[in-house]
């Protein structure tokens, strides 16, 4: 262990460690707010971290262990929690002067869930402006003129900084996989409904997922597998079996995956270098991967998501607007004030047609398809931190609820990170990560 | 049995004589087929009925059981099926000239549900144009002059004018209950999501529910056991365990219940004679009924179904729509006019108030209520056929999802039918029944 710091450990080494007892949490936790230290006031990934509060957990966690009372697969752990997610300990702000010091009485579902196993809450991370577009302080930890991208910004940015090994985000278009890519860190937003969202801003309950951020693959299936679970009051979760991530993540893929590229209607917005460095993982994979056009009823999807995204927004953050309409950014108003115009009829004919489309891709899948393989975003994070980047190559699949992991295997020619993103079948979100190491294994 | 037509048994007592070898279902059809030869001409409650291929399914029924096969509880027994519900041997016309000749080629899953349970099919009655108001050529049994209500006009007045001891209908607005006490039967619309509405014209997922008419709860209760379960094609509908409706509704309540009377805002509509007939009802009831107002939160229950039923429709309608808005009647059009400009944000606004107005009920019922009794409609049946009366008693349960049943207890000045509508707890459906049993046998 001489010479690294525990702070740069992986999770599920830093966990089988503290289980093993060759290191404790609060060592852990130390380092963890050394590393913030150093870099928090470059990066400024965090929105609230009381230093003792969390040394205070970690030396709970070290005693239960010590008393031989048994421990959760996290035990230990410091995570770090976007801002829109509720703390019964700590301030949840959603990213806007409106809810300046709101305190919530309880935790947010998966809160609870990373109590449960062990976690410590190291503190919460920076959002935009209710997990919409307007931007938060933090910056690119690879370079701080560009943006880490958002909505997650904080999350993506202190686990890329190794301020903490995982961080909890979510995403309603873009906000998970997007800052993952452009922060050079494994993202993930499971299939829709497979993670409780209850206690967490809720902009649109047909597009908002929980995501997660991780260093490695291991350690993004070791915190989903913390996650999943039937919640009432989540109408979209279901109560269905645990779902094994970790075991099927050290499988070998029975028969070596088959992906489809599929470069979506935006393709043209993608920077040149990412462009060639798509062409080489292409070639990489010789005859493992094949473009695959996009259905035709898949065209509108983009048209279909703007809808119901503002829609739900102008309705779920209703109490903001009356309240003060004035202290929200521009952006954000804009937004609400066409979704409190849209139309009724092509909404929900927005929201029917969603299962068909699901049914198109689960035919792809079952026929052929492994996964498909598509950016995670037009290229490497933008210069400037007045935006936080394109979602649009997100957006079709956090529409049809699809499980989605974005993986840092390519940079760009300014040396930022490029991701490649990863689309698998719905509720097939084991496979997804599979699949996913067997590509990060075959381009390593 | 002599002197008494099997028409007029109920639905009970001719399976109960077909099990049993003292009647055969070719003896029950032909006895129905008469009545609908005496009453057909005044009543028109039929769009499609082939006596021949209702002989073939009664002699079919009479070999299976002389066979000594296993049958069902509806062994034999013709039912009435509204002419919005799919049936592959018959054509579904949903009341518009432009499905004119429509034959679907699956039956509804209701429909499968009955020919599994043994019951004969007898023929499609009459709706109202796609089951909204515009009226069908049907008419009162009690009094041709009159309306029998609507949207499911023809069933309704099918089991009134006993034609048939069964029939099935649908409710999105007031389309079960209304015409059930019209025609002075027994109605019954149960909790939304209880009974599969696959292969049945949808208007609005959020309204529509399939229900039953009879001459008695028995009946109502061996029908409606049939028709619960799920079906993927639903997807309001879950997987339960079958509702022991016989079986609950030949219980004795464990207590006297209590009834909660809610005049509900539209009570000034309510006709003279039937104010005096509630009146008297409630007198009769003495200490086991209170006067209980709507809550606050239920006002805008109106408005709101109204948004939901016309955005719905209009959605649902695009293809008749398209195909042609000129054959659709002045009124459905005016609808669907309105539905295709209605705002998303009050649709959705509309949609997210139910389950906390579902919770208030739900707190008025584990309180102290075990029904709420209310009118089914402001009076007897309108004279006149060119509309199918007032839905107003009707709405607030129909967007509640509530089960609700009406009876024909009362009767007006002009002789003809004052329903009684009771109202349950959501999937407390069987104890409904039991309830309307006892109230039934209080004023007998």
């Amino acid at each position: 262990m001489a010479g690294e710091a525990p702070a740069l450990l992986s999770a599920a080494e830093a966990a089988r460690r503290i289980r093993e007892g060759l290191l404790s949490s609060a060592e852990l936790v130390e380092s963890c707010l050394e590393q913030i230290s150093a870099f928090e006031e470059k990066v400024q990934a965090w929105v609230f971290l009381d230093a003792e509060h969390a040394r205070k957990q970690a030396r709970a966690a070290d005693e239960k262990k010590a008393s031989g009372e048994a421990i959760g697969p996290l035990h230990g752990i410091p995570v770090g929690v976007k801002d829109i997610i509720d703390t019964s300990d700590m301030p949840t702000e959603n990213g806007t002067v409106l809810h300046k010091g709101r305190t919530p009485r309880r935790d947010a579902a998966v809160v609870s869930m990373l109590r449960a196993a062990g976690a410590v809450i190291l503190g919460k991370t920076v959002t935009t402006e209710c997990a919409y577009f307007h931007p938060g302080k933090t910056r690119n930890p690879h370079n701080p003129a560009h943006t880490p991208g958002g909505s997650s910004s904080g999350s993506a940015a202190a686990v890329a900084a190794a301020m903490v090994p995982l961080a909890l985000g979510s995403q309603t278009n873009g906000s998970v996989i997007r800052p993952a890519a452009f922060c050079g860190v494994y993202g993930f937003k499971p299939t829709h409904g497979l993670i409780p969202r209850t206690g967490i801003l809720r902009l649109s309950r047909t597009l908002d997922h929980v995501g997660a951020f991780a260093r490695s693959l291991d350690d993004l299936a070791l915190l989903a597998e913390q996650l999943v679970g039937w919640d009432e009051g989540d109408p979209d979760t279901r109560p269905r079996a645990r779902v094994p991530f970790r075991e099927v993540l050290a499988e070998e893929p029975p028969v070596p995956p088959m992906l489809a590229f599929i470069r979506t209607p935006h393709w043209e917005r993608v920077d040149a270098d990412a462009k060639d460095a798509f062409k080489e993982l292409q070639e990489a994979l010789g005859d493992r991967i094949e473009e695959v056009d996009l259905f035709p009823s898949s065209a509108s999807a983009w048209d279909m998501h703007t809808i119901i995204m503002e829609t739900e927004m102008a309705v779920n953050l209703e109490a903001e607007w009356t309240k003060g309409a004035k202290k929200l950014s521009a952006t954000l108003r804009a937004r609400i004030e066409r979704g409190r115009e849209a139309r009724a009829a092509d909404y929900l004919r927005a929201l029917q047609t969603i299962p068909r489309i699901v049914d198109s891709f689960d035919d792809l899948f079952m026929q052929r398809y492994d996964a498909i393989l598509t950016p995670a975003a037009p290229g490497t994070a933008p210069k400037g931190l007045e935006s936080t980047g394109d979602p649009a190559f997100c957006s079709l699949w956090t529409l049809l609820g699809l499980p989605a992991v974005s993986l840092p295997l390519m940079r760009g020619e300014n040396g930022l990170p490029i991701g490649v993103q990863l689309v698998g079948r719905r509720n097939f979100d084991a496979r997804l990560l599979r699949t996913a190491r067997w590509l990060a294994g075959k381009l390593a």
